[in-house]
This record gives C-alpha cells, structure tokens and sequence, in this order.
C-alpha cells in the first residue's frame, strides 16, 4: 500500500460474493440471490467473479431464522477450527463449509469482497453495515452509495467495538459489507424493500467496476453510527418482559434519544426514560429476531470517519 | 327463542373464553392472555366466568406459528373424532384437548362466547371476524365495539362461505369471534397493537356485562366483508412466486379493487392487473403466514346484515 497526494494504492478486486439467506426469513435477500442464481445478467461487472450465494439453505427452506443457532454469530475462531463432526450444530458445519468456500477468514484466498443481505422489521430503511473505521475501500464504497442513492437515504452502521464481537457470515471476506434493509416482517416480500436492496448492490457493483478500471477516488468523510450498547426489555424474575418499546419511540430508528426521552411503557400504563447522560442513536428498534438475544434496541453514538483517496493499483 | 317487537330472546351468557397463543408468534394475544393468567381483574365481569387460556403453549415457547399443523384449522369433525394417540400431530391432540375443555363442539356444555386473539402482518388494523350471517349475539357485539371504538375503525370480516371452511380453534363455542389487529410482524410486540386489541376485549366484555344485565339492543344493520376467494402469487413451474404484492395495492387492505387496478410487480418490473368484474376489497394483504398457503390475498365482497333486537332471557 503506497500513498500519493493521499491517495492509497489497494489491488484490484477480483472475487465478489453476494450472500442471501443467511437469516432465512429475511426475504429481499433470499429472493434477490436465487433469481440471480438463475439469471446473473444483472449482476455481472466485466473483469470481475461476482457468485451469488444462500448460506443457510436449510434455514430459507423453512422460512426461519435458522435451525440450530444463529448462522451469523457463528464464524469464530472457535467454531471455524474445531474438528468437523456431523454432532456439530447445523449452522458451526455450515460455518466451515462457507469458511472453506470464500475464505479462510484472514487469508489471501479470501473473496475480497462480500455483501450479506439482511432484512430488519424495524423501520431503518436502507443501511450499510461496516465492521471497521480501518477499511478505507469499503468507507469509499459506502460514500459512493450514498451519493448514487441520495436524496434517498441510506445510513452507515459501524458495529466495530471492543467487547461486543459479532463473528458474522460476511467476516471471511476481505471487505465484509452487510445491507439491512427495513422494515419487512419476517416471512414477507415488500417490493418497495426489494427494490432498495437491489439498488444499492448494483451501486455497489458499479463502485467495483469504477474502482477497478482505474478510477481514482478522492478522500473524504463518512458519517457512520458506532454501535456503543445494547439495551434489553424491562424484564420480571422470571424473564418475562414486562414493558413495550414506548410509541414515541416506536420506528423512530437513527433520530436522537436524550435522558429524558420516553423510552418504554409497561402493561400498566407507566413510562420508563432513557437516563444516559449523551445522546444516542438507537437503530433495530423492537427487532423481531432480538427478543430473544436481549435487545430492544441498539444504542449507536454519531460520528464521522475520513477516508483516505483510494485507486487500485496497477497489476 | 321468542320474539316480540323485533326482539329476540337469547340465553343469558355464563361462560367465556379468551384465547391467545393459537398462533404462537402473534404476540399482543399471547401478551394479554399471559398478563390475565397472572392477573385476571382487568377481564372480571360480574356473574360471568371469564377463562384467559393460552391455546398452543408448544409453538408460544418456540415463537413460532405452530409446531405440525396450523392449529386454527385443526377443528374439524375428523380431528376431533380421531381416537386419541401420541402419534397424532401435537395440535390435533391438542385440539381434542381444547375442545374437551371449552366444548364440546355444538354441544350444550360448549362455552357461550370464545374470542380468539391474533396479529396479522397485513395493514388491516382492528377486524372483528365471524363465521356465521346468522349469529345475532354476535352481530349485536360488533355493532357495540364498532360503536364503542369510533372514530377509530374496526372492520367485520365474515367467513361464512360455502366452500372455505376453516376449523378454527374458536368454532368449539357457541359464539365465536375472532379478533385480529395488524400490522405487526410476528415475534413482535407494538404498543398501539397491543393497545387497540386491549380496547377491544373491554368494550366486547362490557357488552356481555350488559347484555346479561338485562339491556334491550335494537334491530340494528352491519356492514361486513364476506370472503369470496384466495388469490394466489404468481408462481412458476416449481412452484416459486415470480411477482410481489404491487406497492399500489401493499397496506390497502379493505380499499376497492376494479377491474384494470395494479395487483402484482413481477421481479422483471412489469405489472399484472386485477381481471375480475366485480369490486374487491383485498384483506390479508401480504400476511407472512400465508404464503405457505398459496395466498397473496383474500378478495371480500361487502354486504349489510341485519342484526335481530336481543335480550337475554328470564332465567
């Protein structure tokens, strides 16, 4: 990597992976991925290998989540290495097949590039999930999105934190990218969701195409959300919830939260607010599938990363 | 039964039943039922038995809509009468279970009014569904809670149909009502749903309250939507649907569909119209739970019946 007029040189980009079912009831991405399975015309980019992928086959065949555990907590160096064994949950097995595939996770066999498609039920409309302020490709591939979709919107989550580690799918890429897109109850195909998944991954792809037919692309900064904590239900003794995400709260994704603020209403009727000192961001507000990690929502605090100018460089 | 000036005489009404949980993901009614399990003196009505009852406890633990078989068409004469074995699918069994309980069936011991407490992922907001033009009772407390709720809506669905019969978990009493308040995606749980259903089972259990203190309702007419036919997603040769809900037609439950009016988008962009003669009004919009059954949406037709005056009768 060399820098000139701030400009780094990156290799080109050759091997591409667009991962659909990784929740298998998220299902812009289930059904985006098997329709260019079929037909790949809409996503071939010249000088590139772009493989669209189901990486929970079993879980989209039932339409749910997944079968034994959540496929995209599951890439750990743990799980990744651990002997194979038909004893293994179907989601570890799945884990080193899709590690064997587009990895090694940290090799330089690794796809350079993976987007994972998701679907939120809650209301965050379109969001690019990156998982380090470090990658300067990725920082520039979401600034070029945002600009090719604007004024549409479309927010950047960053989930890079000391404690909190996610193992996702994507993560045996060299540039993991994930895209949310919301909101979509599970099970369910909105064609205005649909339709926002699919253009931001053309952009994407276009960005690639750019990026490696020599376009230099300039610095610049990204405003990202960076995920700080995690906050779960009121809960009983017993871990029943004892309280709701409170309405005014309800759908209101990425907009600010201030002590103070309305946070949740218990059955009888009461308000609880939020009492952090700083303002926060919450997003995957009274998301369907985290019920049951302990998450009401997700507290994230605003700020902007810079990009260094990228090119690829010559081969 | 004897009438005089319009109006019937009905049995007073002793038992009822609160069910939630027959969809063990559609959360408000699991939540409700759960809260006066614990809790029953928000549902206590004088001289009534009032039962909060969690139909299928498996699929509520699983947060799924059910374990083998879709509980609210398990009711049929033949599951019902199919000798009891472990190797039943759990909701026939539990069916059987059920309907010893709050049955039998038809019978004279059958609990007098069963409300069934479900979520839709479809824009349908309140509906009130029943199974018979003929069931005065029942007319008499839509046209209260109607009533009761305004300005706010609440729509009656009618089921009666000569053809689609649907075995719900309710048809063991005497008088069953459904209940079902959307949109909210299954596994979740929205305070404005979860509120909306509350009001409603007061203002049905008050009507009871009265009915049975000896209130004279008047001949009254209510406007309904009859189910009239399933329409099904395009689907291919294997079976895969090939189009979404147009995003003329997503969340326009209970608005009028005419003939030339955008039905489906096909993944290739173009539109397929409704060809039928008759105006339509589309309910069950998109519901997750129904692609499983072939149906993208439920066409209505609306009509006006007459509800009979009622009284309860000298016991």
């Amino acid at each position: 990597m060399t820098t000139c007029h701030g400009v780094v040189n990156l290799p080109e980009v050759r091997k591409v992976a667009i991962f659909g079912g990784t929740h298998g009831n998220e299902m812009s991405g289930v059904t985006l991925v098997n329709l260019w399975i079929n037909n790949g015309a809409e996503i071939q980019r010249s000088g590139l290998t772009i493989k669209p992928f189901i990486t929970n086959p079993q879980a989209v065949e039932k339409c749910t989540r997944y079968i034994d555990t959540d496929l995209n907590r599951a890439f750990t160096q743990d799980n990744l290495s651990v002997p194979r064994s038909e004893e293994l949950p179907y989601e570890v097995r799945r884990a080193q097949e899709i590690n064997q595939m587009f990895g090694p996770k940290g090799s330089p066999e690794a796809y350079d590039v993976i987007f994972d498609l998701h679907n939120t039920t809650s209301n965050m409309g379109c969001t690019l999930i990156l998982e380090s302020s470090k990658d300067h490709f990725n920082l520039q591939m979401v600034n070029y999105i945002k600009r090719a979709v604007a004024p549409a919107s479309c927010t950047v989550l960053l989930t890079e934190h000391p404690l909190l580690q996610y193992s996702t799918t994507r993560s045996v890429g060299k540039h993991p990218i994930g895209l949310e897109v919301g909101p979509q109850p599970q099970g369910v195909l909105r064609s205005n969701i649909f339709e926002s998944m699919r253009a931001i991954v053309k952009h994407a792809l276009d960005f690639i195409e750019l990026f490696n037919g020599g376009m230099e692309f300039q610095p610049c900064t990204v405003d990202v959300y960076r995920v700080s904590e995690k906050m779960d239900y009121p809960r009983d003794t017993n871990g029943n919830i004892t309280a709701m995400v409170h309405p005014n709260l309800q759908d209101c994704d990425w907009e600010p939260l201030n002590r103070g603020d309305p946070m949740f209403q218990t059955f009888d009727g009461r308000t609880i607010e939020y009492e952090g000192g700083h303002t926060v961001y919450p997003a995957f507000i009274n998301e369907a599938a985290y019920y049951e990690k302990h998450q009401a929502f997700t507290l994230t605090r605003r700020e902007s990363l810079t990009a260094n100018g990228i090119k690829a460089s010559e081969m």
